[in-house]
């Protein structure tokens, strides 16, 4: 009978989606979230747990002993919190080792750089390489050079500040840009409008077949100051040494933890964060605060014995920054079947003050939109236009805390694979102002982290996963 | 007939200093003062040369190639300007030099922190010093710990920001307070309310009978995360390596020049900035851009043909960083003289949008009140008091740029020993926002300055400058 019903309710419910409205959600949720909201704005155990990560383990990237720390000690936690299904997923990880590295102007007017070097990057030989720089803004600029001023030179990439997901191309992709026509290294430019001679850090990726040289990250000082003396025509040579190195794999995992679904608990919502971080800070903002947030929200919701229809996963995710290895290992894991899993919630922009969230649902294959792309237009995919309107009636529920925007587009690295199969993805998103400025850098610390900011994160994912769990239809297809 | 005149508006005058009323200024002096802000704010040299200076020689430590190079720069240029009295100074200073320098913390968390050595600090052993760190928030928290607490250890001074003023003693005096305790090493916060990941440097003062130990500044986040560790009761050990050392002294000089009084030549009015800087950075708001709005003040008004009543003279100080030097020899080539000198003004809070000037006029022997110091109330000394009422006068003529504010309390440490002898010292003013966010670190770059405030700085330089030197009485007693 039961089952018959809920079919029922199925069959219903689908009937709205095709027509592209919201499901009716029931009247008891506006209590709900109003009782899990209030729990989160005074809790006090997710700042400790984001302070014990922060101040005692420090730093997590992928293959070091930060993150296996980290790793063990969030495991024996969920399990002494009595969460279900705690487990770690095997995830094999890049060990890429920075070592020493410095930059230094060896004329016209020696000086010593802040630097940091690329991740991934290679090394230079020991004795560093010394040479030439060459100031480029873009790639036009690069290609305008061509390989005969390039060639055996240094590449400076000094592109106009125009926004994270915009000018963070040249992290990625300089090297390899520099190196097609011959230059021996590459500096660009850190991924960020605000500096105070911070150098920022961050993957690249190295294309087939071109030589793989050395590159680092300078700081908006220095691009700057490059540009200017290349508009001066003076040359400028510098110095780069780095130790930097790829040894080999390590193993490493994903931490899971879940509510168990009253009735359907093969059917999962799945949420979560990047568990690991750069060499540099202490990943507070990228991403442990978002991390400890999603299980902060697990572990309320489990004691204020909230269990919804469906299962709520917590994933701590590792080796975000530099391979994807555990979103795909996660997705591998699956084995295939993507049906049992609703949505997938990632939060990764940062622990700022939040203001709502935002959903993507791909066709399948469809690619994600990058951060900094253009903002797509609203949906009109029946489906996704019925998912996006019952997402706007629970985000209406974040009113107290002026939190109520749900924006077409979103998601995260970790659930991309998720996505790309047809998965309903959601981010939490804030109000952004500072969050590239620390990003990636020695200023990604604690100190920038607003406790309430937390709280208010910690609730807001503790009832969208509760209520995507709960509620009586799916949220997409 | 003529000299006979100016006898009796002296007498005037100091009749209205008595009663402490504002001298009547020439009505003439709207108008100029309108030319000359007029010509200031289109002006593009000023920041030609601040653009030379800091891209072209870059940072300027006492001794260093750098700063012999500006200050070469200077003299011939100003020559070539056809300003006159172009001179140097000769100044003896120390050559401190920085050297290699790492700081790692060992246990629990191995990792590499941002710093920047003391100036005038002495180096570490080869070997670099390791030893446990001791954190307190201030000279009360070090004595209740006691010589047995802090003897063979690295005491970290982690104050509470309260504005660079009340924090700034513990990067001056630190090193010596946990020296007499036996401390090894120091390390201080920055001093500065803002950071992302960045050291500030700054001078030392190593009491006389106190060992003298190494010191060097951390990042306000390594800072916040000492007091973190050591609420948590754990305890970290560091390494600090600094190959910092005093190579004796070197030759240096202040730059003059002036245009010469067209009645009274033998009065002065001195202005200026120090041209010195630390050694990060380009000291582009540490005292680089000051000190070009001064010089292109100067340029500005002889390129106009004004020639004031009295001597207008322009001084680069050397060594206002890491001794003083400069601003001693200046008074000490006075050779007693101070009463030639009718007014010293000294710009030297950064290159912010200014707001107006600062002003005091010591007793003989009087100490000029320190940055951040409770603001002093009004004068009550009829000289003082008519003093600051004609330079509201003057200040009212800023109008047009919002920056009619003279305050009571002002100067600068270049013009100190001036002060001190009795002569009226003022301050330019600018809103100071982001000054100590940049000072003494790598951020401190030409980037950081807006060309249009350099130009309103270099326009009330030279109104002030120019009407304290032309009005019919002296300003101070």
């Amino acid at each position: 009978m039961r089952g018959k019903a809920l079919v029922m309710l199925g069959l219903l419910l689908d009937a709205d989606a095709e027509r592209g409205r919201a499901q009716d959600l029931p009247a008891s949720y506006g209590e709900t979230s109003r009782q899990v909201l209030a729990r989160a704005l005074v809790d006090e155990a997710g700042w400790k747990k984001l302070d014990h990560l922060t101040t005692r383990i420090g730093h997590r990237l992928s293959g070091s002993p930060g993150l296996e720390k980290a790793i063990a000690w969030a495991h024996e936690s969920m399990k002494a919190e009595g969460l279900e299904g705690v487990r770690l997923q095997p995830v094999r990880v890049p060990r890429w080792v920075r070592g020493r590295e410095s930059l230094r102007v060896v004329s016209p007017v020696p000086r010593e750089l802040p630097v940091l070097g690329l991740g991934m990057s290679v090394g230079t030989p020991v004795q560093g390489i010394t040479a030439p720089v060459v100031v480029v803004r873009h790639e036009d600029e690069l290609a305008a050079l061509g390989r005969e001023k390039v060639a055996g030179k240094i590449v400076a990439f000094t592109p106009d500040w125009e926004g994270y997901g915009r000018t963070v191309r040249f992290r990625s992709a300089g090297a390899s840009l520099a190196a097609r026509l011959g230059a021996v290294a590459a500096l660009v430019r850190s991924a960020t409008g605000r500096s105070i001679g911070s150098p920022h850090t961050g993957s690249l990726t190295y294309a087939e077949g071109v030589p793989r040289i050395p590159a680092a990250a300078i700081t908006v000082e220095d691009a700057e100051w490059l540009r200017r003396m290349a508009a001066a025509g003076e040359t400028v040579t510098v110095a780069l040494a780095m130790e930097a190195r790829l040894e080999g794999e390590g193993d490493s995992a994903n931490v899971i933890a879940e509510i168990r679904g009253r009735e359907q608990p093969d059917e999962i919502v799945v949420m979560g964060g990047h568990y690991d971080s750069w060499d540099v800070g202490q990943g507070a903002h990228d991403d442990g605060c978002a991390s400890m947030a999603a299980w902060q929200a697990l572990t309320l919701l489990k004691e204020m014995g909230l269990r919804p229809r469906r299962t709520l996963r917590l994933v701590l995710w590792t080796n975000e920054e530099n391979g994807l290895g555990g979103g795909r290992a996660y997705h591998a894991g699956l084995g295939g079947d993507f049906t049992s899993h609703v949505a997938a919630i990632e939060m990764d922009g940062g622990c700022e003050r939040p203001v709502g969230f935002g959903f993507s649902l791909l066709k399948p294959g469809e690619p994600r939109a990058r951060r900094g792309e253009s903002r797509p237009s609203e949906p009109t995919d029946p489906k996704a236009v019925a998912a996006l309107a019952t997402l706007r009636e629970i985000g209406a529920l974040f009113e107290s805390i002026d939190a109520t925007t749900v924006r077409w587009g979103g998601g995260g690295a970790d659930i991309g694979p998720l996505m790309r199969e047809g998965v309903p993805g959601l981010s939490l998103n804030t109000v952004g102002e500072h969050y590239f400025d620390w990003h990636h850098s020695h200023g990604d610390t604690l100190d920038k982290v607003q406790p309430d900011d937390l709280r208010r994160a910690t609730g807001m994912l503790a009832v969208m996963g509760y209520l995507l769990a709960d509620m009586p239809g799916r949220l997409g297809p």
